[in-house]
């Protein structure tokens, strides 16, 4: 099933927002209904392909079939720009500034490798597509010439699994689903549950250095992945003999994070695990986000470690975001204070004992246990945030998340001064927002925080966003924060990413680019600055 | 205190061998005392330094002092190579080719570019110099020009410490017992105790992605390390803003392993935990190494952990090898089967609450519990290997060491080919040769494999190594593992590392090489072959 075109998901899941939140969005932060429904798809008027007979022949040659080299108008607008806010506000305007020329969908490494020397052959642009779900404008290259989207989604198999090494090793275009119902018919799991779950794809994950809501328990997939192997225009690169080696810098971890502006993902090693047992997820409540996180700081550091661990700020808590389908629900667990959610999953004897000593240091560290149902709300709406978001645009309100990560000591300072950034700059504009926050990534030496806010569009909402934005971006790095945690650098974020990487750490990542794509034809402006 | 110039350690803790071991060695491998004694310090003829007035001048500028440059026939000599068994042969035999043409002490980050840039004007290449023990031909860079080490024993401080986020800054020149000192006084410790412990400092670690004893536990140095600072001739560079980021590809993880090829690392931050209350090694038997290795497999994926985990082969347990210290005593446990040394550290609680429930896993998966005796062998042994080596030399045998990893599934034919490999290259070279083995380090999914081979030396006992290492090194790369799990490359491992990385990934290393040391002083011919 394709996504919503000009929003989030499965259409059919859409809700609108019940009348409490309208009223809140009314009442709190200034919203008015306007005349914010996105555009019909078929009204837009999409250009013709900017790609001669040619090439459009060679493409075809490369993966086989005519049929999959796809220059209609709705496959081409499917595939412009990814799913962050200022891009559906873009495509739900009818703006398609970043379409593609063309689809093509090749189904194995070879075929990949030959759309790339068509690229070549022909100056095309390349941008690699698996589940289109990028937020920071991974998807939008720069336009110094046409590009064409790589959807990877006929690359969709499970390719081996070694059940006594606990690897599987899988085709870049498979959507997470997909992949564990695979691995679930062997007894395994993979673990990796970020909010894009439903629709994002292996080869993304490993393309995006994602990070799953059960990273605590299972690993981000950086820490997943064993193995890659990469298409670019220079050749084939595979890294990954053994889980861990002294032979050489870690070439995985090059590939991972790389963004597709290196190669092409065209198959990705992982760690598998075995199927939990039991899942118990459940709620604690602390008096404030310094005692909350304090408490999740020392499970990630002393342990035992919950499987998921994430602690809400008291603006949060108060909306009900904790457990986004619960939003404005009376009952959903709101109040004062801050909201955690404690998750187990693994055999039962281990989930209930891991269960128990956390709950002690839970308690020690002063959470109050309030049972299992927000755990399982939040359970129950882990994947809906996108769809809520899609309903706020609806009603005339902007949406959107960012998210950072930092060692513990600079937390609290890096919480303050990115809320206080995103607050004055849109109450300047004229909109002030309800800024929440959340920890959903912890580790031993420091946690992710992950922003959401919410205010009046504004007159031009896309250049509304842009200041303050570039207000949380200045905050993170004056904060010693890391400009993504998960999201990644796409466009969005390069300009701060080249400040955090330094000159020298991007000149070196150049240098890697022009040896493995010296052409420049590999989402050419993601992650790195063109030349 | 430095070290023995011609083999390992403190001088003053060499121990001769018990007559039992000559026994063995006479009878078993048919090792004869030869006139194996090192030649004298003072015989070797050392010609002058090849370094001109100006350059020396300006090195004692970069550093702030003449002292500091050192052109003494003494302080060359005992920085040529490292600490091979070939190296020791080598330099017993007086044969000083890798000399330096001086040894440079600079005391700080700037210092060290100061240098670089003297290099860089007087065509001088540079190998960094950190405790010397390399055992991979790391410290002998090709000469097509004279070089100088660059010994970081100056650079031995404790930068910083955060002990909220967990996290320790040192400077690279700092040994590990002394980083270790320095911790336990604020209460922590880092946990990373490789063979090397004693000698090795914590910027080799990072440079050669070293892995200590107690990984099961306290993972491998390149999971410890957050933060480094890397001075190359093209400037600073500096990663690690956050424990985990999604900017990018990892930085550290392209600089950890780079053996001094990419630069001089001037700061490392690693992760820090608790000191240990308690410590207890104990030692289990097994029926075959089949059956202790998948012991080690189950505690390795489904927990739980214990902080050491090793297990000698047969051969390895009937010599006793596994507690070197009691090699030849007839009390040290050893026998038939496999000994597993299982080890613990944490606290009470924890430590009692793993053990037992380790111990559980153990018996089921076939062990017998031995008792703490040859834990604690182990545990007072575990350092001492390198002095039975120089026995082993003085007394005409010949002892060296090789290691590998790779997935669970591929170990079984690892073992077997790699065995058979030194055994028949030795056999036909007319030296039966002993080959032990044990796995030393354990993943979720994979294990390493750690070698000795003792034999009788041959005529010219480096010759006569040669090909039995060339045929170990054919049969890990046909085997599937890597070239080394925790040596790192040099230059002994480079030809079949250059296979392992694929011609791409060499181009993208030497890319990256190229960026940020464009005449290629650094190293050279180190980890990545010169063009």
């Amino acid at each position: 099933m394709d996504m919503l075109w000009s929003g989030w998901g499965d259409p059919a899941k859409a809700t609108p927002l019940p009348d409490t939140v309208t009223g809140l969005l009314r009442d709190l932060l200034g919203v008015r209904p306007g005349s914010s429904a996105p555009v019909a798809l078929g009204d837009i008027d999409v250009p013709p392909a900017p790609l001669d007979a040619v090439a459009r022949r060679a493409l075809a040659e490369a993966v086989g079939d005519p049929a999959y080299v796809r220059t209609d108008a709705e496959t081409r607008v499917r595939h412009t720009r990814g799913k962050s806010t200022p891009d559906l506000l873009r495509i739900r305007a009818g703006d398609i500034g970043d379409l593609p020329a063309a689809v093509v969908l090749p189904a194995s490494h070879d075929e990949v490798a030959g759309v790339l020397g068509v690229c070549a052959a022909h100056d095309l642009a390349l941008v690699p597509f698996g589940g289109g779900t990028s937020v920071v404008g991974g998807l939008a290259p720069e336009r110094r010439r046409p590009f064409i989207a790589l959807d990877l989604r006929r690359m969709d198999r499970l390719l081996a699994l070694d059940p006594l090494s606990r690897t599987a090793t899988f085709q870049p275009g498979l959507r997470a689903p997909q992949a564990e119902a695979l691995l679930a018919e062997q007894g395994f799991t993979l673990g990796h549950f970020p909010q894009s779950y439903e629709w994002a794809t292996l080869g993304g994950f490993a393309a995006a250095r994602s990070s799953g809501q059960a990273s605590a328990g299972y690993g981000r997939f950086d820490e997943m992945v064993l193995g890659l192997t990469l298409a670019t225009p220079e050749g084939t690169l595979d890294a990954g003999r053994a889980p861990r080696s002294a032979a050489g810098p870690d070439l995985r971890q090059l590939i991972l994070g790389s963004e597709g502006a290196f190669g092409v993902i065209t198959s990705v090693t992982v760690r598998i695990r075995p199927r939990p047992q039991t899942r118990r997820y459940e709620g604690w409540r602390f008096a404030s986000f310094e005692e909350g996180a304090a408490a999740l700081r020392r499970l990630a550091q002393d342990g035992p470690r919950p499987t998921v661990l994430r602690l809400s700020d008291e603006t949060e808590t108060l909306i009900g975001l904790a457990q986004p389908d619960a939003l404005g629900s009376p009952d959903a667990g709101h109040g004062t204070g801050c909201m955690a959610i404690a998750g187990y999953e693994g055999t039962a004897r281990d989930t209930a004992q891991r269960r128990e000593a956390a709950a002690g240091v839970l308690r020690a560290c002063g959470g109050s246990y309030v049972g299992e149902e927000p755990g399982e709300r939040w359970a129950h709406g882990r994947y809906s945030a996108p769809y809520l978001r899609d309903a706020l645009l609806d009603a005339g309100a902007f949406a959107e998340t960012l998210e950072t990560a930092a060692f513990w000591s600079r937390v609290p300072e890096l919480y303050a001064s990115v809320r206080d950034a995103l607050t004055a700059s849109l109450t300047e504009a004229g909109t002030p927002p309800l800024v929440m926050c959340h920890i959903s990534h912890v580790y031993e030496n420091g946690a992710s925080l992950y922003f959401t806010v919410v205010c009046a569009q504004g007159e031009d909402p896309v250049a509304h966003w842009a200041p303050a934005k570039r207000a949380a971006c200045e905050a993170i790095l004056a904060a010693g924060g890391t400009i993504s945690h998960h999201h990644g650098v796409g466009t969005d974020h390069r300009d701060w990413y080249v400040r955090e990487a330094g000159d020298l750490g991007v000149a070196a990542l150049r240098a890697v680019k022009r040896r493995l794509d010296p052409a420049g034809l590999l989402n050419p402006g993601v992650l790195l600055p063109l030349d």
